[in-house]
């Protein structure tokens, strides 16, 4: 493989192009984007070698990588499909998977997409926030491989190897219904707790002096991209209403055992939390 | 200033006795601890350079620390301000402030206590998670100060500076009334997104493997000590149930957007959100 194009310049496809460079994986990376701003920035940063439209990129590609928000993957995804190269492999590196193994499905290239999810991302975006250890020791979910050719599978599991990412597989079904709950979820809780906060700043200006690193850290993601949290809520909006109920349950039987005094209960159910230390890294 | 009694050798009073001794504002640091274990422990980590009981420790000291979980403060601080020497302080760290200050209010050594919070901490407990850098450029909150002394008041606030901290001033209930928010609720919601996964682990034990920085994140309060939370959680229930609600009605309008396909109304929600950035620090 020889020339990559990455579609997409931000914090993922911008990190993505990075390790492929730093590895050294390809002779040329193509950059592909629709803000100006971002294509500049992305030479600027030496992030990719050159720039290109969308066709004729993809046409010279051994491998085009689309890390764009999900709703523009749907888009253009078909598109490409329909003009790509016998050789040439397309993968998605998006957070909802079923929607997009549908849209394809029955594409009569279908074969050519590998559809994956490299759970990576910091709450920064753009071209800028891109650094070449995002994906590292991270793990890359592969979905519906039987949908994809053998050899694009494994080629696709060898680059995300060579970033040593550990690479898993399921179904696009299963990867959204579990992604809900400790991706999708963590976001939405984020996003509530923070407009939570914003509106008591209004009566008390000084409510961030006292905010510490946990409130920080709890409130971290809410700084992520509407452009590309609108449409994954969306996309997964089955799977995200249950695992939200499933959150608002657990918050009303807290809230119910605090508002009863239930001491013993509230104990309880901390200690019980606690054990989810033995499943976080650190 | 000579010497000072730490009164709970954990997270917070471990820290605390490193960065004095850093700082090297007092001669001798004297430790009192109910578990034999974390004694040891903070004898073997040079915490603190002698272990004593509470009462002979109280007597033989210029300032005595109580950085124990808040209902143990208001167990014993009544007991402590009955034999306080007149030039000797009693300062808590405490995470709720208002019961501690009216408990004591009419206290005839009132006078020698100050009622502080640090704004700090992790979710580790234990000497053996103490540093000394812990409180460096943090908040220092002082509350109901005209409660005590000016020259304990002072005495306070030069050693929170000796930390590099930042001290301010509120009363009790002000800042009962914020810290639910801006600490207290993000402990909620990260117990509560705890338990949501751990009990969806049930179904899918792959899960966390799926699980990225980003809820690693959002869950980190989770880890956090029962001892220390339940009766923080207790003690400033009354407005933690208004915070939580608050906090509800925010899930409930994200969770209806979403359920009603209402991608305008969830990328203006999200984008308003993201101005929380302008009051985190990083």
């Amino acid at each position: 493989m020889k020339t990559v194009t990455i579609v997409g310049l931000g914090l993922i496809g911008g990190s993505f192009a990075l390790a492929l460079k730093k590895v050294g994986n390809f002779e040329k990376i193509i950059g592909v984007d629709g803000s100006l701003q971002h294509c500049k920035e992305a030479l600027e940063l030496g992030i990719v070698d050159t720039l290109g439209e969308l066709k004729e990129s993809v046409l010279q590609s051994d491998l085009v990588v689309l890390a764009i928000p999900i709703n523009a993957i749907q888009r253009i995804l078909p598109q490409i499909l329909d003009y790509i190269p016998a050789k040439t492999i397309v993968m998605d590196m998006g957070s909802t998977k079923e929607g997009i193994c549908k849209l394809v499905k029955n594409h009569p290239n279908r074969k050519n997409f590998v559809a994956t999810h490299p759970i990576a991302g910091t709450e920064n975006s753009g071209p800028k926030a891109a650094y070449p250890e995002l994906y590292l020791n991270k793990v890359a979910i592969i979905c519906d491989a039987e949908d994809s050719s053998i050899q694009a599978v494994k080629k696709i599991q060898k680059i995300y190897q060579s970033l040593w990412m550990n690479v898993i597989s399921m179904t696009s079904n299963a990867h959204d219904q579990h992604i809900a709950y400790v991706s999708h979820l963590s976001h939405i809780t984020s996003f509530a707790l923070g407009q939570t906060v914003l509106e008591e700043e209004a009566n008390e200006k000084a409510i961030f002096d006292m905010a510490g690193s946990g409130f920080e850290s709890t409130v971290r993601l809410a700084k992520s991209s509407p452009a590309m949290w609108t449409p994954i809520f969306l996309q997964n909006r089955e799977n995200l209403l249950i695992a939200i109920d499933a959150y608002q349950a657990q918050l009303g039987k807290l809230r119910r055992m605090i508002d009863q005094k239930d001491e013993q209960g509230i104990e309880k159910y901390l200690t019980e939390t606690n054990t989810i230390r033995r499943i976080l890294k650190k």
